[in-house]
């Protein structure tokens, strides 16, 4: 450490080398200064805390003295650490502790109790099976990170002071620029003023709710869907009204219906590569639930993931393609294509709707990086994007095609599945009488994870679905994965129905 | 563009080259294909549009032969652009636009209400001024840029995949690490699961907002104060209550009778390196303060500015440094020492709030770039950070030295001024009957810009008062501004007081 702060007492009796003393070795007993670090010179320690320089020389030789530190002639002085205790324990308060949970906003309860909820659904050793469906995200051995560290590169030599300084919340000007011609190819036309750069997908379902919910606001939502975006909806306080899949997308006479009862303030819905059914809706279906929303008045949030991402069918045009009336807010990512870890979406909207967005995003966090808004940028005008996305499309689709046929070889009578046209996963029923969540522990015993399907449905049910996330597993461990999980199925299907509620910690609702 | 979407109807009577025609002229109208922009290859358009490749020829050849493309042999087709028509005349809507102000959410009323009484305040033309304390933003002529360049390619080659996919909210350990023994300079001991990374001190404010406010509740707010605070309080429905600085700090009895009175959920404040006056609290005022947070479990949000960036006497000790019951939440930036364009930022506090604060942070953009992240990690572990801090210390000391100087030398009997001890920019507080808003315009019109003082004030008062940002401007120009500073008060102090509010826009409460 360079220097440190040394609360002195010169009123004290006790010499201000005993301070010193007694202050660092409290510091390594509680862990702060680990094993091996080198504390600051004595010159520099003495002149930071106005003391003579033989102070601080005569509490490091006491230090060394009581085996508390290692001198070596030249180097400088070395903490030898103590396994660290508690600090409360070395502490004693003046008062009993704060009762933070009596502080806490509505929001911050409702938080807490989803988190409870998704940690008895846990599945928390994920990681360490033979074969894991359970996370959602793309293969980082196909990352094209050597490329991407090149423009990253060459943008910080061009502009990075520009690019480190304060930067307006709209976003990086190329970008958007980009973004206007890329979102052509699916049929989007939005000028860049009309397009709000963000920190990935889940700000903008966090600026979304910020700017049309309040407190007891209906959503309806479709289902099964993409949790995280629900949450969203739930911190904000809104209650959630279900749109139901069918092969065709969310029912649109469900929809109407909702509409006229409880006029929802949103419909949110991922019209292709669906996350968790990795399905599309059909374009009649679209066009319907567009004019409901137009009608009504009722924004529609379109997830827009990037439609190369596809498999089966062609994916259906956007909503936000055929939207005449402006009432579809479109959010679209680069973590799906590119690199996760970037935090970096944008959101498409009617001009009224991107300037209170844009409100919204300069309170949360004034704006993205835009070193990484324009290193994304060169990376895309060179087409790396484009070469990157046909490559992992096709590596996807077969890993998509493997689980497909590996499920119709292995999976029992009674499972089914639905048949990713798009996107990471595809959802799973069970047979009736089985958990998904209470499948999880045996599942993970022989080996194979996967991600119930409870927190993908808002009105309490899916116990029976669970999602397999097909594009982070190389596609020769699936059939291995497949049939760990097949035989888990098997047993359980030959057990009475109580015993496979064996995890007393997950209630089957 | 590689490739486009155009809609095609086979049951129409229109030859379907002349459609693909009519959608790309219509685009290049409306703006969306710029002048110069490359067409698609015919043959990937064909393919992606199931035509023969001829129809994609013909229409191009229509298009050339119109005047809205030029074809190069070898190299492909290019739009000839016109001057973008807007959208909404070409496009007759089916319907009345959607009335969007109706459907906003009280918050996003709060916000769009606080950006209009800004507007009002605006100093939109201070970047055409000869000299612009505007700007309270570190110098990027000082930026590190070159040495970051290099960390961040380092990180990139050594763990670059992991960096870039989604990563855990808390943060990247290393990080954390570091952080926990940097603090420990300032006197601040905290595990390295007391620190929470966030983007910028505006979302530590904001995720503190929203794990502690509902709407309705009173936070105590120091007077002045930064107004990006206020506004995150504001738009959370919080009611604000001024704690007024002295020379000392926020009054400790004012904060007491408040706290007896209103029982407010949080008292925010900036002990050291003040924004806007530079002034730092005196010790005593510190422990009363942070005594009678601790007392009424009032959480105690403190803005601890790098206490490196002192010009004046030493800085204070952070009130988290002092504090054993654990009722102060730190909020820590890298924006002001190194580059705010990273937004990268850390909360500190003690681990339950951690957690809320984690479930806050996951719901709103998932994570912060870990990227970045290990990037400052390696740039300050390799003490190049320190190296930084020393040198822009340094620098913006001068600046300060000469701003305080020449104020002194230049400003009319009647003006007064903080003596800044640290951070970026000192508080003018103008003589009885002047209004700092509308001084504005006449400063501009003899070169020289300021942030008016009423938003640093949360009580409706400041009218009196601007801020001066040192930080910027070059040592070497700060002289000539306060010159023109100076003029510009002096001639509004000869006129009767009615014309210096020749702005009928700035209502004067």
């Amino acid at each position: 450490v360079a220097t440190l702060h040394v609360p002195l007492d010169r009123g004290k009796p006790v010499a201000l080398a005993k301070q010193i003393q007694g202050h660092l070795e409290r510091l390594i007993r509680e862990g702060h200064l680990g094993d091996g670090v080198k504390l600051p010179a004595t010159r520099e320690l003495a002149k930071s805390l106005g003391v003579n320089r033989a102070t601080v020389a005569l509490a490091y030789e006491e230090m060394v003295a009581a085996g508390h530190a290692r001198a070596h002639v030249g180097q400088g002085t070395f903490v030898i650490g103590t396994a660290a205790a508690p600090r409360t324990a070395a502490e004693p308060r003046a008062r009993a502790p704060i009762n933070w949970t009596g502080l806490l906003s509505r929001t911050a309860r409702v938080v807490a109790a989803e988190e409870d909820r998704w940690r008895r659904l846990g599945s928390g050793d994920a990681d360490r099976v033979a074969v894991s469906f359970a996370g959602g995200m793309p293969d980082s051995d196909l990352f094209p990170t050597e490329a991407f560290r090149q423009v990253l590169n060459r943008v910080l030599r061009e502009e990075g002071d520009v690019l480190l300084q304060y930067y307006p919340a709209r976003g990086y000007p190329p970008l958007r620029q980009y973004l206007a011609r890329y979102l052509l190819r699916f049929g989007v036309e939005a000028s860049p003023d009309e397009i709000l750069i963000v920190n990935g997908s889940q700000q903008g379902f966090d600026l979304v709710a910020r700017t049309f919910l309040d407190p007891g606001d209906f959503v309806a939502v479709e289902q099964p869907t993409y949790p995280r975006a629900v949450q969203v909806f739930r911190a904000a306080g809104a209650q959630l009204l279900a749109v139901p899949w069918t092969r065709e997308g969310p029912r649109p006479d469900v929809l109407e219906r909702l509409l006229e009862r409880h006029r929802p303030k949103l419909f949110y819905c991922q019209p292709n590569c669906h996350n968790p059914t990795g399905l599309s809706l059909a374009p009649e279906t679209g066009r319907r639930l567009l004019a409901l929303g137009a009608r009504a008045e009722v924004p529609i949030v379109e997830v827009g993931v990037d439609p190369s991402l596809y498999y089966g069918r062609r994916p259906a045009t956007p909503l936000k393609a055929l939207d005449g009336d402006g009432v579809v807010i479109y959010i679209g990512t680069f973590s799906k294509i590119l690199f996760p870890g970037l935090r970096l979406g944008w959101v498409v909207a009617s001009a009224p709707v991107i300037e209170r967005l844009l409100g919204a995003k300069q309170l949360v966090d004034l704006h993205t990086s835009a070193l990484l808004q324009a290193a994304v940028q060169r990376f895309c005008e060179r087409r790396l994007l484009d070469r990157h996305a046909s490559r992992v499309a096709a590596e996807y689709g077969q890993r998509r095609t493997a689980l497909v046929e590996s499920l119709r070889r292995r999976m029992p009578e009674g499972v089914t599945w639905t048949e990713a046209e798009g996107g990471f996963s595809l959802l799973v029923t069970l047979p009736a009488g089985l958990d998904a969540a209470a499948l999880l522990p045996a599942a993970i015993a022989r080996g194979v994870a996967f991600t119930p399907g409870r927190p993908f449905f808002v009105d309490g049910g899916g116990e029976r679905t669970l999602r397999l996330s097909f594009s982070a597993v190389p596609a020769r461990r699936i059939d291995d994965g497949v049939r760990r999980l097949a035989e888990t199925i098997k047993t359980a299907m030959k057990r009475p129905r109580a015993s496979s509620g064996d995890r007393a910690a997950v209630p089957v609702v």
